[in-house]
């Protein structure tokens, strides 16, 4: 008989037991869980906080009784291994203040990632400051907040659990400011991109500070005190920087640590210690696209490790193949996603990039409700490789990065977007799909119909004495326009091209991108020098670089 | 300069079009349709009866000013081409009751497909009869209801455009009688998946009559005989028993039809007459599944055909290569989604059919608002290869079918499906996604670790003795049960063995198949004849056998 420990309860490592026992049926299966609960809802945390999910029982979705009962189960909460012997094959357990000694004949490690805690003055002393990774760090915020009455939070960090916390603090009633380090919200997607979410939060009432640091808390915390000196008043601090892999336990055991600290593990999820595993937040994953090392902390990911470290136990064929990272986060009525690479990421790795943005609505025009979706292509232009993708909008944006993910992992190129057939009625999609779409952008790129130049370029090409050509309606124009433009109305082009010059470069731009591709197109068989503005004015309206904006 | 001649002014022939402007300048294009609209929403249509869609200008996407403005296109309405002349490149057109003549260099026929009339007696006498394919029809039902102030309506054909005719004239207050000669609605979906949309339809007060057709009209319409000699009393019939290939005038000019009359073109859409191509509905394509010549009547297909054919003319680089033919009907608050082979084509065509059904939710069951969604796989055990997949819910279920259906894209095999990294936060999803999780379900069978049967094979496995044990919880049972059952629910499963007898086979069904499968693996490790109720009671209780149930 086979005895299986495993090191943490949550994703990864309940996914393993249960798929264990279903595999090996005479196995002794032990979790040891340092906090109180396994299996929760990590995920549905800041949910709690505005009372959207209302009833707390709701994200202990299991409890040791029942995977007693359903599973038999030996799980065991409040329980900590302080150490391995690898040799013997046992570990040290921790519970209620005493210590014993656990056999093993194979061990999984899913010890998960703790935040990361930035060096800030006086942290040990703050007494309002909190992350969010579980349950009782959840009720430690409740407490808080119904205690001193919070008025004023402060969230440090404006990655994804950093915005669901503001958002649900908000619908909570508390005035919300963010304090992100990077030059912009969400730096899991590009700056043009995240741009959009921004704007979302301001208009929900949160105050955003990017580029900035907080150094120094005083008060106890009620004062947090920022890089370039300016002091934020809070009840309530989140600090929700990122997270590091929690690996103590593994390091002290010789297991061998890789890439920012995390588990080195083999295409089986075997460390380099003889049966000790490791699955989940804490271990180094091949990212499918670079094929570099990385971190990957994500639910999909290590439930399906979890279970692939079961079957390799139960000795079944499996391989960890390794992530491309896909994610999503609700900021209020905005949902906004990424799969694989960013472009930032892709050209720090040194990649031959191209860029394509387009938008369209999440369903049929002419039926009611539909809504903006902004996609971003991130690809090679000679070999049709995606690299990554990313989506902004109200609705159906997931269901876009989801075929994109799909794309991605099947190793399909743009030339097969416009061939993906998606599900169209009225009601749900169109018959060329957002996805479609953004394919024969790429396309035209890619075979040279089309030549863009991205918003970052574009006041280095007005620089250059290279005019902005607008072919929005006059209606449009009036509603916000660049500093400055020639203007002509699309359905005009054709007889006015006499008011523009054949010695002028033009950038062509509308409202989402679609119009001035047609007037690119239509220039440059004239023969004039066109460039297509990507994204066009709707993107630049986002970002609304200064240098290119009346004001 | 190149002079273009297109027949036919809606999907396929006006994407030909505008993208042959974006592509030839200087090309003469010219648009010849005989009806008065051109890009109009033909998906569209049904949801202005109810009023859904309220404005109908909306339906009318595009006019002939605005492409004449735009794309410099001459479109034409009410232009019926009557004859072409392959040798000499010319075509004749009838416009207001007289006819001339006009030179082509290219021709391209998008003339799509026209209902199928049945031979119904008596069918040119009755006076509410109708079919829906364009904007006339649909005004004169609308008139129609009006005058007559329509009361009862009867449907003959239960496909996607009648069962969204059916919830249309619902919602505008009429009685509604379904009569479909298949044996069940939808006959695009297996019979079991097409269950649950019965239900919805019954559920809103649609009589549906199957394994009927109607013989005979009597009182100018008024009276619908069937078969069986039922009378059905109706103010408004509409007719939407299917499309055939629109190809009399490709046929007269000496154009090769093939497959069901389709016209057959080549891999660039040209036809065996030179410089003549054709694209949309009216085509055979090769089905990229089955590699069986098909009929796809579908939008995305023809759009993307237009384009392609536009990119050939033009002299890119461009082929068909097929379609799947995926597929979404909403049905009230019921989505019905098919991708790839049915599992009774795929059956039919001598394929080693595995299939299996799982019932998940559409976003983490502890977010509010959680739906559920049951999917059928159709898929080859031996080498992962997925032939199809069909989806019902109420929401999300067009994701997940777009998700598989870019997977069979992609070639991407049962195996690969867990490896989907799909967006996760707790209102899009869940960390093991409806796809993740049928792909698991559907590994699990071809490694042998599940064996189970279908609903329709149950009567006779236990017929032959078999039996049914049902691990569901007592309250669960009470709700609703097979006929004749051991119970004993999942959780008392391993200290209740000893009522069970090693000399039996045990089929375990639960609610939805995921509580079975779990008792499936248990017995089997324990050395029981066992087998899983695939989609276990849920679908049963759709589908309702006679046989199985109590009434």
């Amino acid at each position: 008989m086979t005895k299986v420990v495993i090191v943490g309860g949550v994703a990864g490592g309940m996914s393993a037991a249960t798929r264990l026992r279903r595999l090996m049926e005479d196995a002794e299966i032990i979790v040891f869980e340092k906090g109180p609960f396994v299996s929760f809802a990590n995920c549905g945390l800041p949910y709690y906080v505005s009372g959207e999910i209302s009833d707390r029982d709701q994200l202990l979705v299991q409890t040791p009784e029942r995977l007693q009962a359903r599973f038999n189960l030996d799980v065991r909460p409040f329980h900590e291994v302080t150490a391995i012997d690898a040799t013997n094959q046992t570990v040290t357990v921790r519970h209620d203040g005493k210590e014993f000694v656990e056999t093993y004949d194979k061990l999984i490690l899913s010890p998960g990632a703790k935040p990361f805690v930035p060096p800030i003055e006086n942290i040990e002393r703050a007494t309002n400051v909190f992350n969010l990774r579980n349950v009782p760090d959840l009720d430690e915020i409740m407490a808080h907040i119904d205690l001193v009455q919070s008025k004023e939070a402060v969230i440090v960090g404006a990655g994804f659990i950093g915005l669901e916390m503001a958002e649900n603090l908000v619908k909570k009633g508390l005035n919300v400011t963010i304090v992100e380090k990077a030059p912009h919200v969400l730096p899991a997607l590009d700056e043009e991109m995240a741009a959009f979410v921004l704007q979302t939060l301001e208009a929900n009432g949160i105050k955003v500070i990017t580029s900035q640091s907080v150094v120094r808390f005083e008060e106890e915390g009620k004062s947090v005190v920022l890089e370039n000196g300016d002091n934020l008043s809070s009840d309530l601090t989140i600090l929700s920087v990122g997270i590091q892999p929690e690996t103590t336990l593994a390091k002290e055991a010789g297991v061998t640590l890789g890439f920012r600290g995390g588990i080195v593990v083999d295409d089986h999820y075997e460390t380099n210690l003889k049966n000790i595993y490791a699955v989940g937040d804490a271990i180094v994953v091949n990212h499918q696209i670079s094929q570099e090392d990385a971190l990957v902390s994500l639910a999909s990911p290590a439930n399906r490790q979890g279970r692939q470290v079961a079957d390799v136990i139960a000795g079944l064929k499996r391989e960890n193949k390794g992530s491309i990272g896909t994610a999503i986060v609700r900021v209020f009525d905005l949902s906004a996603a990424t799969t694989g690479l960013s472009e930032r990421i892709a050209r720090n790795l040194g990649y031959d990039v191209s860029v394509v943005h387009t938008s369209g609505k999440d369903h049929a025009s002419y039926y009611p409700g539909a809504t903006d979706i902004t996609l971003k292509l991130i690809f090679n232009a000679k070999t049709g490789q995606i690299y990554g993708a990313q989506g902004i909008g109200q609705k159906g944006v997931d269901k876009r990065i989801d075929v994109l993910a799909t794309a991605i992992k099947g190793n399909l190129t743009i030339f097969d977007l416009p061939e993906l057939e998606l599900t169209y009625a009225p009601p749900f999609g169109s018959a060329k799909d957002p996805v479609n779409m953004i394919g024969y952008a790429a396309i035209n790129i890619a075979e040279g119909l089309s030549q863009n130049i991205q918003w970052h370029e574009l006041a280095d090409e007005l620089a250059k004495g290279t005019k902005l050509l607008d072919v929005r309606t006059t209606p449009e124009v009036k509603r916000g326009h660049f500093k400055d433009f020639v203007h002509i109305p699309l359905d005009n082009l054709r007889s006015r091209l006499n008011e523009l010059d054949k010695s002028n470069t033009y950038i062509v731009s509308c409202h989402s991108g679609l119009r001035s591709y047609i007037a690119e197109r239509l220039l440059q068989q004239e023969g004039f020098k066109v460039k297509n503005l990507d994204g066009a004015y709707s993107l630049y309206n986002a970002v609304r670089p200064k240098e290119i904006f009346h004001d």
